[in-house]
C-alpha cells in the first residue's frame, strides 16, 4: 500500500490532491482496495509518493466526506464498509470480454485444441465448490499420516541455517546434495547411476513435458498405454505428437500389441508404467519386461519408464526398475516423491543417457531456470537422515490396510456385474461398472453425495473408458472408505433398478 | 538400502547367496554403494528381499572374506574403505558414450541448435570449480541481508500447522491466498486486478516460456530489446520464433525503432522491461510509455511487460507499471519475487486478459501441473504480515548504498575510455569497456582473480556486445565492491598497456 504507484501530473489543471482522490476512488470502486482495509498514515503515504503531507490529508478528508473512507480517531483511516456507489466489475474484466474474441486468434496452433479431460474439470469444479467428504480422486497421499515432525525438522534446518548459501544458487539440474541422495536412493530400485546422471524436475509431469520438448517434432508418434496417465497424453499432445494407445492387461502394457504398432509405423517414444500401471496398478513381470526392452532395441524406440508409484508395494519382493536392465541407455527413467512425500511438494527426477540429459537440462533452463531450492534441500535432509525410508515403510503398512478396506468395501457394496483390480502396489483400484450403468449420472449423484473419484474416460485418448472409474484408497480412513464406497454402491443399485434414461455409449 | 531391488532367479544353477553377492559386488564396484556405507542388518535385508536370513549372512561373510565388506562386532557391516578392485566407470556411462552419437539424431528440430550463451556457460563452469570471491554475476540478491527471522517464521507456520490441508492440493494457477496477496501487492504497481487474474509461476522464466508455448508458432516474430534478457531470448527461440532486436537508449526500448519493425513485418509479441531495463537498468518515461501502448494498439501486438526489477528503486517516485495504463488488456504483466526475496525461491506471477490466462493455466498444467505449495504458502505469510514490505524498504536503502559504492569504485578504478550506466533502480550497472580491450582475456583474467560478472554478449542475439559487461552490485559489501572493481581495473589497465594479442571483433 505504501508504494501505491501514483504519479501526479504536475502539468495538469487538476490539483494533485484531486488526482490522488481519483486514483483512490477508482481502486475502491473496482474493489481493489477492499472494504475495511486500513490506509497508510498520511505521513507514510506522503513520503512514499513524494507529496506534501497536507495534500494527502486533504485527499483523505474529501474521501471521508464522500463516504469512500471512514476515519477513526486513534486508529486510522479505512475503506468504508459500504462505498457510495461501486462499479461492479474492474475495467480489466470488460477488456477481457472483448479480448475473448481477440486472443484465441493469436494462440499457437499446437495449443488451440489442447484441453484437460472434461471429466477431470468437472470433478475439480465440484470439489472447489464443496469439499468432498469421500475423496477417491487419484494422486493423493495420506494427509492424516504425514511425517510432520521429520518434515518440520528438515525444513527448519534448511531455512534456519542454510539460506545464505542457497539463496542465489543457480543449478538447472537440481541441488547437488539432493541429486546425490537420489542416486543413492535409486540403488533400491536396482539402478546404478551417479548424481551427474540425475535431473531434478518439478514432479513427473515436468519430466514428461521436457521429454516432449526435446524429442518430439509435430507429427511424431508416441505409443502410450491405454488406459494410461492423462498427464503424459497432455504433454505429448501439446508437442503436436500423434498418440497411439496400446492396450493393457493384468501385466500392464501388452508388448504383443506394441510390436504390431512398432512394425506398422515409426514410433519416436514408448511410454510405460511397468512397476504399477496407471490406473490399473498392474505389474509387468518377466518375460514381458525383456520383451519390451528387446522391442525398444530392435526398433530404436526409447522407453520412458514412468516409475511414479513403484515404492508402494504391498505384496511380494520389490520389482526392480526396467532401467536397471538397460545397458544400451535407451530407457529414460522418471521417478517422483509425489506419492511417498506429498504431491504438492513437486519434486521428481529423471535418469537418462548423458547426451540426452544435457539437452534435457537445457530445456529445463528454458522452461523455468531451476527447481526451487528450499524443498529440494529439505528433501535431501529427509533422504539422508533415513526419515523418508522409515515413512515409506509405515505408508506401505497403512496403505495395505486401506487397500484391503477398499477391496472389502467393494465386495460388500458393489452390485453384481461390477469388477475391480486387486493391486499389489500403487494407490488406485480400477473399477469396471456393471453393464447398464449411466456414468454421467453416477458422477453427478456421487459428487452431490460428497464422493469424488477419477472417471475412467480421463485415462483414454478418445472418450472411451466411461464404464470405468479409478478409486484412490490412500487418503481416507478404513471407515470412510467403507462409507464412501457404500454410497457409490447405493447410487449404482438405484440406477440399475430404474429404467435407463440414457442410452449407453 | 532395505529395499535393494534384488530378485533371485530361482531357476538359475547359481545359488541365491551368490546371486546376491554378485549384485552387491556390482554396486560396490560401480561406486553406487560408497566406501564406509553401512549395510542393512542381515535380518532386515532378508525380510525385505524375502530371503532366508542364512542366505544373506553367507553373502555378507563371503564379501567380507573377499575384502568388499568389513564387519565390526556390535556395529554392523560396512562397505570396505578400499574395495579389492573397482571397475572405474558405471555401465551407463559406457552406454552414454555410444549414445552420444544416437541421441542427437532423435532430438526435436526446435531444440537442436538451442544453447545457453557460451559466455554464461564459461562463467558458470569457472564458478563451479572455485567459488568466486567477487561475484558481480547478474540476478543476485544480498545473501548477507536476508529476512531470515521472517522467512523462518513463515516457513515454520506452514510446515508445522498447514501441511495436512496443503499436501494434496492441486491448483495449477497457484495457491489462492498467495494469488490474493499478489493482487493486493500489485496495487503498489498501479495495477487493479483480482486474484482470478493472477497466475503463479516458477519465476519470470516460466512466464516467458508459457507465453512462448501459448502464443508462438514456429516462424512467428518477436520484438525484443537488444541488449536484453537472455532468458527471454532462450524461451522464444526454443518455440521456433524469429527474434528481432530493437535498440535501447537511456530510456530503454526505442519506440521509434520498434515502429519501423512493426511497419516492416507482422510482430506477434513485443517484449519490454520498462521499469528497469535489463541489463542497463534504464527507466522508460512518458511520453514513450504512451507511444509504446499506442504502437501495441495500432499493430495489435501484445506487449510482455517484464517488470522483474521494478520494486528496487533508489531515486524519485515509484514508476507505475505499463499494465495499469492498459484498458485494452493487451499488456501481459510478468512479475517476480526473485529480486526482493531470493532467486532460488522460484516464485513469479503473470497478470493477463482472462481469455489468455485460461490458456496459460492449461499450458502450466501441461508443463509441471502446479507450483510447489510450501514456498507459496510461506510467501503468502510474508506478504500478509507486512514482513516483505519492510524487507523491500530495507533493501532499497542497502542497495542504494551498494550502487553508490559501485559507482564510486568504477570512478576510482576504471581506465580512461570506460563508461557506465548510473541506475536509479534495478540491480545492474552496465559497463562499456574502453576501445582496445580484449573481452575474452579480461574474462579469463577476472575469473582467475576471483571476479565474476555477466559478459555483455550474453545480452545480444548475435555475438555483439563484447565491449560491455553487466555488474550486479547487490550481493557484496561496499568494501568488496571496491576491491573487486579495483581488480577489474588493474586487469584492464595492464591489457591496455601492452600490445594487443587479438584483433577486436
Amino acid at each position: 500500500m505504501i508504494d501505491l504507484a501514483f504519479v501526479p501530473d504536475r502539468a495538469s489543471p487538476i490539483p494533485v490532491y484531486r488526482q490522488l482522490g481519483d486514483a483512490l476512488r477508482a481502486l475502491i470502486d473496482r474493489g481493489r482496495l477492499a472494504a475495511g482495509v486500513k490506509l497508510p498514515a498520511t505521513r507514510e503515504l506522503s513520503v512514499a509518493l513524494g507529496l506534501h503531507r497536507n495534500t494527502v490529508s486533504r485527499t483523505y478528508q474529501d474521501l471521508v466526506g464522500e463516504g469512500y473512507l471512514t476515519a477513526h480517531v486513534g486508529q486510522g483511516t479505512f475503506v468504508a464498509r459500504r462505498p457510495p456507489q461501486g462499479v461492479p466489475r474492474p475495467a480489466s474484466h470488460d477488456a477481457g470480454e472483448v479480448d475473448a474474441f481477440v486472443w484465441p486468434g493469436l494462440f499457437a496452433r499446437r495449443v488451440r485444441d489442447l484441453a484437460v479431460p472434461p471429466s477431470l474439470r468437472r470433478v475439480a469444479a465440484a470439489a472447489r465448490k464443496v469439499p468432498m467428504r469421500y475423496s477417491f480422486r487419484g494422486g493423493q497421499i495420506a494427509a492424516d499420516a504425514l511425517p510432520e515432525r521429520d518434515l518440520r525438522r528438515a525444513f527448519d534446518r534448511v531455512v534456519s541455517y542454510r539460506l545464505p548459501e542457497l539463496a542465489n544458487l543457480h543449478e538447472p539440474r537440481g541441488y547437488a546434495p539432493l541429486r546425490r541422495a537420489i542416486a543413492q536412493h535409486l540403488v533400491t530400485r536396482g539402478i546404478a547411476c551417479g548424481a551427474e546422471e540425475v535431473l531434478v524436475v518439478n514432479g513427473s509431469q515436468q519430466a514428461l513435458d521436457l521429454l516432449a520438448r526435446v524429442l518430439l517434432d509435430p507429427g511424431d508418434t508416441v505409443a502410450v498405454e491405454e488406459p494410461g496417465y492423462f498427464g503424459a497424453t497432455l504433454a505429448f499432445s501439446a508437442a503436436g505428437a500423434n498418440l497411439v494407445g496400446v492396450p493393457v492387461d493384468a501385466q500392464g502394457l501388452r508388448t504383443d500389441r506394441l510390436e504390431r504398432v512398432l512394425q506398422a509405423r515409426r514410433v519416436k517414444l514408448v511410454c510405460a508404467t511397468p512397476s504399477a500401471h496407471c490406473p490399473t496398478s498392474a505389474t509387468m513381470r518377466e518375460p514381458r519386461r525383456r520383451a519390451l526392452l528387446a522391442l525398444s532395441d530392435e526398433h530404436q524406440a526409447p522407453i520412458v519408464e514412468d516409475d511414479y508409484d513403484s515404492e508402494l508395494r504391498y505384496e511380494g519382493a520389490p520389482i526392480p526398475a526396467l532401467k536397471g536392465q538397460d545397458p544400451a541407455g535407451r530407457v529414460i527413467y522418471v521417478g517422483t516423491f509425489s506419492k511417498i512425500v506429498f504431491p504438492s511438494l513437486r519434486i521428481g527426477y529423471m535418469v537418462a543417457a548423458p547426451a540426452l540429459l544435457e539437452k534435457l537440462v537445457l530445456a529445463r533452463w528454458v522452461a523455468d531456470a531451476q527447481p526451487p531450492v528450499v524443498p529440494q534441500a529439505a528433501l535431501a535432509e529427509l533422504l539422508a537422515s533415513g526419515a523418508l525410508d522409515r515413512h515409506v515403510r509405515r505408508m506401505r503398512k497403512l496403505y495395505a490396510e486401506r487397500r484391503d478396506a477398499m477391496l472389502a468395501a467393494l465386495e460388500a457394496s458393489m452390485p453384481v456385474g461390477a469388477a475391480w483390480s486387486r493391486p499389489a502396489g500403487g494407490h488406485l483400484v480400477w473399477v469396471t461398472l456393471p453393464p447398464g450403468t449411466d456414468p454421467d449420472g453416477l458422477l453427478e449423484a456421487a459428487l452431490a453425495a460428497g464422493v469424488e473419484y477419477t472417471p475412467g474416460e480421463a485415462f483414454h485418448l478418445d472418450g472411451r473408458g466411461r464404464e470405468h472409474l479409478a478409486l484412490c484408497f490412500t487418503n481416507l480412513t478404513r471407515e470412510a472408505i467403507g462409507e464412501g464406497v457404500a454410497r457409490l454402491g447405493e447410487i449404482l443399485r438405484s440406477q440399475l433398478a430404474r429404467p435407463r434414461r440414457r442410452s449407453e455409449r
